[in-house]
């Protein structure tokens, strides 16, 4: 159950031709009528021309689109003028088969950067793919396996019995994964009543504690982008707070598929940061230790390697007592007061063979936070070796 | 030649058992009467404790100091008040040998972070270390091996010709390489004649464009140190310009040395940002694309994916207008504008088979950088899964 699940939406996914392989590479989420919208964007400062297009229109629209087109096999990045205008002719193309106004069209691309997309390729796809798309499950998912790039498998999202409204959603990772404003293209649906600007609150706060709380390999991409559009067609007009929790409810569930299904990775590791002196200072420790190749390293050995720890957060630039770090794996104290608690470090291995969680205390601060990332593998390396 | 090709100064290496293998991993470098000397150090907020006491040793002795004894097998970082205290036993036991003041003697320390020092080895061999520590290239050369951790070759350099006077120097890498301050341990010797002050000024300057240039994995160290004594033993005093030329000569030779024995890498990269606002605008877009996990992977795979550098320059908090990021591969111009020239990159890729130089142009602003940095390979991975 992916964006579809929400009343009001319909959606398709197409083999356009950008992708050598022939796979699903083209989608589009279409609202029946024009929608309240929220979005946010990487802060990258080479953002892709899909990026500050879609920006513009949401200007523009004052918030209120009509749809949604992606493609995967092609990020639009690092292309220029000519780029800028495929983005702008995939809009329109999907603005003429709605019968709406361009800027009434959002657009999203991943995949390589430099490379210009085949617009050969896509603007005769784009006419049929609007009449195929459909409100239908398998339409969804078609949806969901049009973003997909290095994925393994595609990533939805669906909960409802939140007191009569539904919302749904779907995602793409798997690498360049390193959360700036938004990360990776998601798109979000809801069949809830709600204004753009409620939208706009809900969306930020749902990817704050979601998407913005992953990092796969440190890289933030040129394209992240994430979507909310409500269709208003349970009739059902949620307060905020029940709003923002069916919303981040689907975004955590896409944000942990994707750090899942990180490039050969073998397994998730949840970082719990305790006793900053706030919350974004929690946070940027436990990114600084996400970011470490050395940390990942050690997860992927499932070595308790505490020490690399304590070096990630001193090189950090957050203020720092060393003599106040306690570090936890999976349930064993390892360091307490910045120094071994003296267990045996190669009895904890055992506890590390999957996914497991460390918890960081670094002194008696309100702030927290919870990061989630995983190991760094050679497979990764290799697989990234390769050109693409 | 290393330490001790600078006149007046004498070392040695021992095995004292830190190391399991039994490998050399304790050294002295002495200066035959008191020396003017300079520091820099790792800016880790988590700094061990052989930094934070040599910073203090550094203050009470005003730069004038006897000696420095170094370890490798263990990093004496995380280790609380029973590590302070193991610091300061060690300069304390090579001061009771020389008959100095402990505060004029500096500790350095390297190898894995939470373990505590095996004093009961440490202590008993000190003093036979002292005691044979000579002047000849080949003690110069048992100290520099000494330091060796993950190290595949001893690293050591030496320049004369400069006037009259020498300087000499050894270092050790192999991971854990993100310069702050200072990176690594390095001890520098010359017999100019020179004042703590300009020492100080000399060593600042030489380390800016050397150690500090380079980036193995991202990752800063707890332990980073460089030390500079000058025994004024040549009766030269150079001017500041002279002498900072030798300094960093034997630093640059030192710190690329690092670079190219990066645990398991295949290649060293030099990366030359050019047309930044300013020379630290520079750096910062040169070490983040250093920084960039799915940079250093397409260096290993000598691919020119040049996407990858300009997504790493967006992500960097630099000023940056992307349509102006020109990069050239080893000679070619892959991307002109922000956008690809249409050169066939995998005509490109014969040309990155060994070590290669990457130019990026990010505008017309004064700013310019040097980086070092190196491949990041399946092997680097698998090596620091291991428990160590």
């Amino acid at each position: 159950m992916s964006v579809t699940f929400a009343k009001g939406f319909r959606a398709a996914g197409a083999a356009a031709g950008i992708k050598p392989s022939g796979a699903l590479d083209l989608s589009v989420v279409i609202a029946e009528e024009p929608a309240p919208a929220a979005a946010v964007f990487t802060r990258n400062g080479a953002a892709a021309a899909p990026v500050r297009l879609s920006r513009r229109h949401m200007e523009i629209s004052q918030g209120t689109i009509r749809g949604v087109t992606l493609n995967s096999g092609c990020a639009n990045a690092a292309t220029g003028e000519v780029g800028d205008r495929a983005a702008y002719d995939m809009a329109a193309a999907v603005a003429g088969a709605l019968g709406c106004e361009v800027t009434e069209v959002l657009v999203c691309s991943t995949g390589p950067i430099g490379p210009q997309l085949p617009m050969d390729k896509i603007l005769p796809a784009m006419q049929l793919l609007v009449a195929r798309a459909e409100p239908s499950p398998s339409a969804g998912r078609q949806a969901a396996a049009g973003l997909m790039t290095t994925d393994t498998f595609i990533k939805e999202a669906a909960v409802s019995g939140l007191g009569g409204f539904r919302v749904g959603g779907m995602a793409k990772g798997a690498a360049m994964i390193r959360p700036s404003m938004a990360t990776m293209l998601a798109v979000v649906t809801t069949d809830a009543v709600s204004s753009v600007q409620r939208l706009k609150g809900v969306l930020s706060e749902a990817v704050e504690d979601t998407f913005n709380t992953i990092n796969i390999d440190g890289c933030e991409s040129t394209n992240d982008t994430v979507i909310l559009m409500a269709s208003g067609r349970s009739g059902i007009e949620p307060s905020p707070e029940e709003l923002t929790k069916g919303v981040r409810t689907v975004c955590a569930q896409l944000a942990r598929d994707i750090v899942a299904d990180a490039e050969d990775c073998t397994r998730v590791v949840t970082i719990r940061v305790s006793g900053a002196a706030d919350d974004g200072s929690a946070r940027r420790m436990g990114m600084a230790i996400a970011d470490s190749d050395l940390v990942r390293c050690s997860f992927y050995g499932g070595d308790p390697n505490w020490g690399r720890l304590v070096a990630a957060l001193g090189a950090c630039g957050e203020p720092l007592d060393a003599s106040r770090i306690d570090i936890t794996y999976q349930g064993t104290a390892v360091a307490r007061g910045g120094i071994h608690t003296g267990v045996d470090l190669s009895a904890v291995e055992p506890l590390l063979a999957g996914d497991f969680a460390v918890d960081v205390a670094v002194g008696d601060g309100p702030g927290t936070a919870r990061i989630l990332t995983s190991d760094l593998t050679p497979g990764y390396v290799t697989f990234n070796a390769e050109p693409s």
